[in-house]
C-alpha cells in the first residue's frame, strides 16, 4: 500500500448508514444530542437508520424467558448502581416493580459475580438495555442489544465503548421516549472490570483527584467541565460585546529555547519530535559540558541585565543557572572533586503572577482589553482555596474610573451566572440533585440582585457593631479584612446570609498596591473587592494611579525599585489617562456556579 | 473624608453633559466608534454636545489671520508625518492646496522647532485640527480646539491624552463628514517630546521590539493586536458551533505554592500583597536556612515520586530544589566552607509542551474538547519562527478517524479567515496599505478553495519529478520533508504559486510521533499536516492508535517508559475509542492574518 489515497484508506472501513437525523459534521455517527435534544425527544426519528457511538454508564439484561411479562427489571446486573437512570427510577418508584425486583434479588448477585469473571457466552437468549452516553449532553440514549446480535456480556461493563448502527424505536418505558435497537455492531471497546477504577460504586469526588486522567469520565467532573466550559464562553462573549480586545499575555516573556530549558527533557512535546532526538537528555551528563553551559548561561544573564524589557528572561535564565550549577554540585560531589563554580546572583528573580501592569500598556492605547490565561502565585495557603496556577480574568479600561470598573464587574459577574442559568439547565438540575440544591437560586440571586456597595470604613463599622455577638478578632481601621470578617460585612450588611454580592471599596493605602489611586483624603485609595456569599473575594480591583508624580511617591515609600517600574510610570510619562482595571479568579467563578467546595475539583487536573 | 461613599467622590468629578449619542457604559464619554462607525459618518449627530477622550496622532495648526482663506492646509505642523491622515490626503491630492501647502512649507520647519522647545503660549489666536484616536477603530476624528479654550502648544504632541467636551459640527473638510469643536478641557495628558520614541517618524517594527510597552501605540502593532483578537473569537465561535467543550489544561500541573516558588520574587503579584510581605525575600539568606530547605525539598520530591500522577511536580520540586542548592552552593562559597550537600536527582524532570495527550482523557469523556493556551517548547529554532512560549489551539474529537479530522482542520481554517474579512474589513485596507497589498487575495484563497489532498508518497513524487529544476536535498521515503520541499509540493501540486493550502497525510511512521494510528500497510501512520502558502506547517493533526497491543509495540519500538505512559494506556483499556485531533500553532496564524514574516511581531509582548 504506502501511497494510498484518503479515499482508498476510508473505502475499507465500516461505512455508516445515510440518516435523515443530523449527521455529526466531523464524525461518522449522529450525537446523540441531536435526538434526545429534540423538543419531542426524538420521536420524530422512529423508524430511522442511524450510527451512535459512547460508551456504556449502566446496563439491565433481561434474559428471554422473563423479558415476555415485565421485561425490564428482571435480573438486575447493575455495574454501577450509584447512576440514576430513568429506568432505575422506574424501578424505585413503581410498587408492583419493587416486588418483582425483590424476587430477583439473589439473581442480582450472582450475574455480579458472572460479571466478573468473564465466561464464555450462555446460550440463554437475553437482551440487554444498555445506558449509553457520548459526551455530548447530560443524557444517556437507551441502546437495545439482542444476544442474537453479539455475546452481551461484552457490553455491560461500565465503561465499555460502542459504535453501533440500529434503529431508533418508540421506547415503552415511561421516562424514555425513544430507544435504539442495534442491528450492527461497528466498534467495541472492553474493559477490563478488575483494573478499571470506575467499576466500583459511587467515588468520592476527593478520591477521583487519584485518578485524574479517568475522573472526566464521571458525571460530576463531567457537569464542571461543561460549567466551567460556559462560563469561559460567556467571558468572552461579555467582553467583546462590550468592543473590548483579547491580548494574549506571555506566561513567561523574553526568553529564547536554548536558555529555556536546555536540560529539561519535556513529556508530550518529545514524542512529537522524531525519535533520533529523544535520545539527547538520556546521555550521561559530562561535568565539563555543565560547567560550559554555566558560562554560556551567566553571559546570557549578564546580557538580559543589561536590557529594561527582559525581567522575566532574567528569571528563567536565573533559574536555569541554578538548576545547572545544582547539577554541576551534584557531579562535583559524585567525582568527589573540589573545583569550585561562581556565579553572579546579584539580580532578583522575578516571576509573572499578573498580567494587570502589562495589559496597562495596551489599555493606554486600545482603550478596552482583556486577557484569560493562566496566573501563578507564590504565596502558601490552602490547597483547597488557592492553587500555584489558576486561570484569571483581567481587564483594564482607559477613560474609566472607579465606579465605571466596579460597574462593569458587577454586570460581568451577573451575566455569567445569567448565561450559565440559561445554557447549562440540564447541568445545574443534576448539581442540584447531587451536591447542592440551592445552586439555581443562588445564581438567579446573583444574576438579579443589585451588589451592595460599602466603604471599608463602613465595613469596619459594622464589625465593630458585631463585635459582642461575634468577637472575629481586632477591627483597627488600616489593617485588610479577614475573610471571617468579609463574610461577616456580608451577613450585616444585606440580612440576607450569603445572598448578596458586597462590594468594598476605598480601603487603606497601606493594605493595597502601590499603583492605585490615591483618594484626595491621602489616607485611603480607589480599590475595590468583590465579595461572594460563599466563595469570597472573587474580584480585585481598582483605579490605577494615572499621576506620576503620585506614583512615584508612593513607590519611594515602599522603597520600590524604580528601575524596574521605569517602563510603568513611562506610561504616565506620555499621554497619561485615567485608567482602571480588575482581576477575577477564574476557579472561584466556577466553585460558585458548581457547588463545589474545593478548588481542585474544578480544574482540569487536580493536584493531589 | 475616608469613608465618602462612591456617590460623593463622583460628586466633585467633571460631569460630561448628556448626550443622545450611545454613552460608553463603562467610561463617562462616547467611544469613537459609535460616531464614526455610523452608516452616515456622524452626521446625524451634529449639534450633540458629547465627551469623548483619545491620544493626539497627528496634528495641524492654523494661525487666526491665515485660517479664514483655506484652513486647512496652512502652517502645517505635522509631528508624525508617517500617519497617513485624511487631511494628508486632502494635502496631497488636490492641486489647489498643495500650491499653497509650498508656500508656506518654511513655517512648517519653524514651527517643528517650536514644538520641540515648549514656549509660553503666544498671543496670536490660532486653531488646531487634532487627529485623535481612542483605541476603538482605527479611524481618527478631528478634533478642532481654538487658542481661546487652551493652550494650543501643550496638546499638539503625538500622544497626547486628551478628555474634552464639545459640540459634534458638520466638518468643512472633504475626507470627513464630522469633527468635534472643543468647549472644554475634562483631562490633559502631557509627552514629554525629547524621552518619548514615538514622536519619531515611522519607526520599523523591528526597533519597536525594543519599547514594548509603548508599541501598542503605533496603529501597525494596534492593528495586529485587533486581527489577534478577531481570531482568537472566531476560534471559540468554531468550535461552539460545532459543540466542543473548552478544557483549560494546566501548564504547571501537580505543584503547590510552597514548592512552586518559595525563593521567587514576582514582579507583580507582589506588590499586589500587603507591604509586610514585601521585606521576606530582602532579608540577608542564611546557610543553615537554605539546608533545611533543601532537606525539606528533598523529602517533598520523594513523596512527590511515589505518586503516579505527579510528574509535573516533579518537575517543579526538582527545578526549586537545583535552585536552592545552587544558592546554597553559593553560600558555601562566601562562607569558605566545604560541606557538602547531597540530594536525589534520578528522577527526570518534564515540562509540558503539548496539551494533546492529556486532553484526550477527556475527548474520551466529554466527546468534542479543544483547549487554547500558551505551551512551551524546547528546540532551538530561529526566533522570527518559534518562539519559546506560543499560544496553541489544541482539539480532540472521540468517534473521529483522519478524514473526519482533517475535515475539520480545513473548515476551522477557512472559517478563521473568513471571520477575519467580515469583521476587520478597515484593519486589513491599512494592512494592505502598508504592509502587503495581497492580504485580501490571501485571506480570500484560502477561506474559499478546497485544500488540495496529497499523500507524503505523492509528496515525494512531486519533488523527485522537481529534482531537476530545483536539486532542494534528498527525497527518500522514509524522511521528513523539509520545509523547503513543503514549499516546493504546494507550488507543483497546484500550479498556483502559494495560493493554495495542502494537506499532506499518510506519513512514514518514524516521522511522526509513537500514538499515531498505524495504517494498515505497517509503514505508514494516519497523520497529516496543512501546509499554507507562505506561512508554512500550520496544523498537525493524527488520528490516534486506539488499539493498545500496538500501542504497547511502537512504544516498545521506540524505547519509550510503559511506566510514564502507563495513565495513556488506561485511555485504551477500558473502553477505548478512536479519536483524532490536532493542533494550531496560533502564532503562525497570526502571521497569515496579519502579513508579517516575523512571529515576534504578533504575540503581545515581543522578545528582543
Amino acid at each position: 500500500m504506502g501511497t494510498s489515497t484518503l479515499e482508498e484508506v476510508f473505502k475499507g472501513e465500516e461505512k455508516p448508514a445515510a440518516a435523515l437525523v443530523p449527521q455529526s459534521k466531523y464524525s461518522k455517527r449522529v450525537v446523540l444530542k441531536s435526538v434526545l435534544g429534540r423538543s419531542d425527544g426524538g420521536v420524530g426519528l422512529v423508524g430511522e437508520r442511524v450510527v451512535v457511538g459512547g460508551w456504556v454508564n449502566s446496563h439491565i439484561e433481561v434474559k428471554k424467558e422473563e423479558a415476555s411479562a415485565v421485561p425490564v427489571v428482571a435480573r438486575m446486573a447493575r455495574t454501577e448502581s450509584d447512576k440514576v437512570t430513568c429506568v432505575e427510577i422506574l424501578q424505585t418508584r413503581v410498587p408492583l416493580f419493587r416486588s418483582i425486583l425483590k424476587v430477583f434479588t439473589p439473581h442480582h448477585e450472582k450475574e455480579r459475580r458472572e460479571a466478573v469473571v468473564p465466561q464464555p457466552v450462555k446460550a440463554v437468549p437475553s437482551t440487554a438495555y444498555l445506558q449509553v452516553n457520548d459526551g455530548s449532553s447530560l443524557s444517556n440514549l437507551q441502546v437495545v442489544l439482542h444476544s442474537s446480535t453479539a455475546p452481551i456480556g461484552q457490553f455491560t461493563q461500565v465503561g465499555t465503548s460502542i459504535l453501533v448502527e440500529g434503529i431508533i424505536e418508540r421506547s415503552e418505558q415511561r421516562n424514555q421516549v425513544i430507544e435504539l435497537k442495534v442491528e450492527k455492531i461497528l466498534h467495541l471497546g472492553f474493559v477490563n472490570h478488575d483494573r478499571y477504577p470506575l467499576a466500583k460504586k459511587r467515588i468520592p469526588i476527593e478520591d477521583l483527584r487519584t485518578i485524574p486522567h479517568l475522573r472526566p469520565r464521571t458525571k460530576t467532573v463531567q457537569s464542571i467541565a461543561r460549567i466551567r466550559g460556559a462560563l469561559s464562553r460567556a467571558t468572552h462573549t461579555f467582553f467583546q460585546n462590550h468592543d473590548f480586545i483579547e491580548v494574549h499575555m506571555p506566561v513567561v516573556t523574553n526568553v529564547d529555547a536554548k536558555v529555556f530549558s536546555e536540560k529539561l527533557q519535556e513529556t508530550t512535546e518529545k514524542v512529537d519530535q522524531q525519535p533520533t532526538s529523544m535520545d539527547d537528555d538520556n546521555g550521561p551528563v559530562n561535568l565539563r559540558v555543565v560547567r560550559e553551559a554555566i558560562k554560556e548561561k551567566a553571559d546570557r544573564i549578564n546580557e538580559l541585565s543589561r536590557s529594561d524589557s527582559n525581567k522575566e528572561a532574567l528569571v528563567l535564565a536565573l533559574q536555569d543557572l541554578k538548576k545547572t550549577i545544582g547539577l554541576a554540585s551534584e557531579l562535583e560531589e559524585n567525582e568527589k572533586q573540589g573545583s569550585k563554580v561562581t556565579y553572579n546572583t546579584e539580580q532578583e528573580m522575578h516571576l509573572t503572577a499578573s498580567y494587570q501592569l502589562h495589559l496597562e500598556s495596551y489599555a493606554c492605547a486600545l482603550g478596552n482589553v482583556y486577557t484569560f490565561g493562566p496566573t501563578f502565585r507564590a504565596e502558601k495557603s490552602l490547597p483547597s482555596k488557592h492553587l500555584a496556577e489558576s486561570w484569571t480574568v483581567e481587564l483594564e479600561m482607559a477613560f474609566a474610573d472607579l465606579e465605571d470598573v466596579s460597574n462593569c464587574a458587577e454586570d460581568y459577574i451577573k451575566f455569567l451566572c445569567q448565561s450559565v442559568l440559561e445554557n447549562c439547565p440540564e447541568v445545574i438540575k443534576f448539581i442540584a440533585k447531587r451536591v447542592d440544591n440551592t445552586l439555581r437560586d443562588c445564581l438567579e440571586s446573583v444574576a438579579t440582585s443589585s451588589f451592595q456597595r460599602i466603604t471599608y470604613t463602613e465595613a469596619l463599622e459594622h464589625l465593630e457593631k458585631a463585635m459582642e455577638k461575634a468577637p472575629e478578632g481586632k477591627t483597627e481601621w488600616g489593617l485588610a479584612l479577614t475573610e471571617e470578617q468579609e463574610r461577616h460585612v456580608i451577613y450585616l450588611s444585606t440580612n440576607q446570609v450569603y445572598k448578596k454580592p458586597v462590594i468594598i471599596y476605598n480601603h487603606p493605602k497601606d493594605v493595597k498596591p502601590f499603583f492605585v489611586h490615591l483618594n484626595d483624603d491621602g489616607k485611603t485609595v480607589a480599590a475595590f473587592d468583590v465579595i461572594i456569599p460563599g466563595v469570597g473575594k472573587l474580584v480585585r480591583g481598582s483605579q490605577k494611579e494615572e499621576r506620576v508624580d503620585k506614583l512615584n511617591q508612593r513607590m519611594e515609600e515602599l522603597g520600590l525599585s524604580k528601575e524596574q517600574y521605569e517602563w510603568y510610570l513611562d506610561l504616565r510619562r506620555h499621554g497619561t489617562v485615567k485608567h482602571s482595571g480588575f482581576s477575577l479568579e477564574f476557579d472561584h467563578l466556577v466553585l460558585l456556579a458548581t457547588a463545589q467546595r474545593d478548588v481542585r475539583d474544578v480544574v482540569a487536573f487536580p493536584r493531589s
